[in-house]
């Protein structure tokens, strides 16, 4: 993996934590299609190595990201068809890169700071956890430009109670970080001059758990929120037999019935 | 549109908001066959006006709404198969009154006073906000009477956390502002005297954004809420692309850019 | 019914609550093959005696259910297929016996002390309502010995906000009864020297409605919750109009009509 690319900086230390840093804070770190091109490779790279065992996405500059490129989708629209076929484009390419923090076997972390709105809200929502520095201010505000914010709804709505995510949708109102942690949209907020230590720490706890289990429970855990009840358990009772069947998991249960710490070789579990 | 009718009292103002009072007051506002079939007409009416871009929901007299009419049900089970047909007619025209709501263009805000219960509680869980006065009691205490709210249930679920609505269907016990907040029942309490200019500075708020996008919008937030998140993605990406199509939209994204106001005519938006 | 068995010991109060206790203190009330099965030959039983109208579980010793028997689990492995056909078993049986509390006629509410951890935290999640001894500690930490709860998340995630049933499955940490009633886990928390009478109230107070109308009810809010809305109206309009055809239901309602109390026989409801 290159440590640095155009519009990402990526840095993996030896805990097994990736860290992924938005780098273009002249545009408030905005989603282009090639920020999202990017993303979306990297995330290809991280889901084919087991040495790392969670990721921590987080924006550099004023705030962690803004949406997405205005500029770049108000010029697409110049095409004959007014951009409907580039603007689809790019619009999947987004989903299918939020869809990719979703099915990536290592849980990914938002180190939140600043401002969040629009599709940068939706980043939020998109990942797994995130801890944001107080007075981060959150928003799906592209109401207020006309456009209102339906892919970033996709995410936010599966975090938050359904009133309260529609009024930040057709308000388009920031909402402060005791909010976001009220409603959901967070887990935990971190004095800013601490925030990313609170989201390493987080990212590390995951990290020293067996990546097997991790990578098995994560897909489980999103593949069965979309069953009926019945068939979420038929499907996690053969994922359970599945991760039993692992010999790390066999020694973390002797391990602890014999009240001593299992013997992992975490770096390549 | 009509602005008295037997049952309720309507009035839409400069600002292109609608308000429906429910005006039987000496029923506690019970949600009678001719009140349910008074609010279908209207929001069929509503649908159709553009120049209409926000709801306000309210009753007039001690109450909200205390929810069907008992005597008018009981009547019914006189008929010769104890009231079968009639009471399916009646359940089916209020399910049909609240899906109308859900499925009217326009954004519906419960102005919530005094009680709302059983389907009075229904339909505060209905709207898409709902704003309530400092001491307005809420419950679902059909179980009291022998009938558990079974219709009032399915709003009330899609609202609240699964146990803490259980609770409240189980023991018909009111739950008060504080709790309905915290549940997600309702998004904002008011102090009483301050319960209508609240409402309507909310109602102002999202009337003063474009029509178009917000009613593209607000239908497919619930829409995209029954799908599987990949196919949530799919059918959103395109409801972006047809929001980017209107000249209205590509006028607000240009003033962002150039960092001033739309030149917008809201009341045709 | 019998009053004391293996691992369950069991009695039924005039008041028509069961109490259900967990007694296998020594394991910290695990769920062994045979508590899983005693429990679901139980829930049989229960089901099928209507002067049952609300169950209690609770837990003997310092803890109320530690999960599953890791001993008996380890010594499932040593099988020739590493244990896979017992385990599958196991894990059916288990989710077969979380689900027999679902589809039971009558609610049933955990009354949860000390510990509750893995299928011991699904335990909580699975029953219909839970309170909680102040000082409860709440865990989905399979993930620790490598085990990743996949089994209990199904439960807890169909009770919890996303991101934060996630961080309590990556993270395996403990949450006290203020972030478990925060986060819908639980519906109310107890001194713990007024657990029992506490939630004795609650389960009293559930038993006093009318048996038929809670039983409609409570397998209809299951079913509708996991439905979209149109067929969710569809389908409570018809449980309604059922309910309606009840003549304690009829009794009910006239007596409210004329301001007194029904004349039911709460006993044989």
């Amino acid at each position: 993996m290159t440590d640095t690319q155009t519009s990402l900086y990526t840095r993996c230390d030896a805990n097994g934590v990736a860290y992924i840093e938005l780098a273009t804070p002249q545009t408030l770190n905005a989603l282009s299609s090639q920020m999202i091109e990017a993303l979306t490779a990297l995330f290809v790279d991280i889901a084919a190595d087991q040495s790392i065992r969670c990721v921590v996405l987080s924006g550099a500059g004023k705030a962690f990201c803004a949406g997405h490129n205005l500029k770049e989708m108000q010029a697409m629209r110049e095409g004959p068809d007014a951009g409907a076929r580039e603007l689809t484009a790019l619009f999947d390419a987004c989903a299918q890169m939020m869809t990719a923090i979703r099915t990536l076997p290592q849980p990914v972390i938002a180190q939140v700071h600043g401002v969040a709105a629009a599709a940068g809200c939706q980043l939020v929502a998109a990942c797994d956890m995130a801890v944001a520095a107080e007075g981060t201010r959150f928003a799906v505000n592209g109401v207020n430009i006309g456009l209102f914010c339906s892919t970033p709804m996709v995410a936010l709505s599966r975090n938050l109670p359904r009133k309260q995510a529609f009024e930040m949708l057709v308000t388009g109102d920031f909402i402060d970080t005791n909010r976001a942690l009220d409603l959901g949209l967070i887990n935990r907020i971190a004095e800013p001059s601490k925030l990313a230590p609170v989201t390493r720490d987080l990212a590390e706890t995951v990290a020293a758990k067996l990546g097997a289990a991790v990578r098995l429970g994560k897909g489980a855990f999103y593949d069965q929120l979309e069953m009926p009840v019945a068939d979420a358990y038929t499907f996690t009772r053969d994922v359970m037999v599945q991760n039993m069947a692992n010999e790390d998991t066999a020694e973390g249960i002797t391990a602890f019935n014999e009240k001593r710490k299992p013997n992992w070789d975490i770096a390549n579990s």
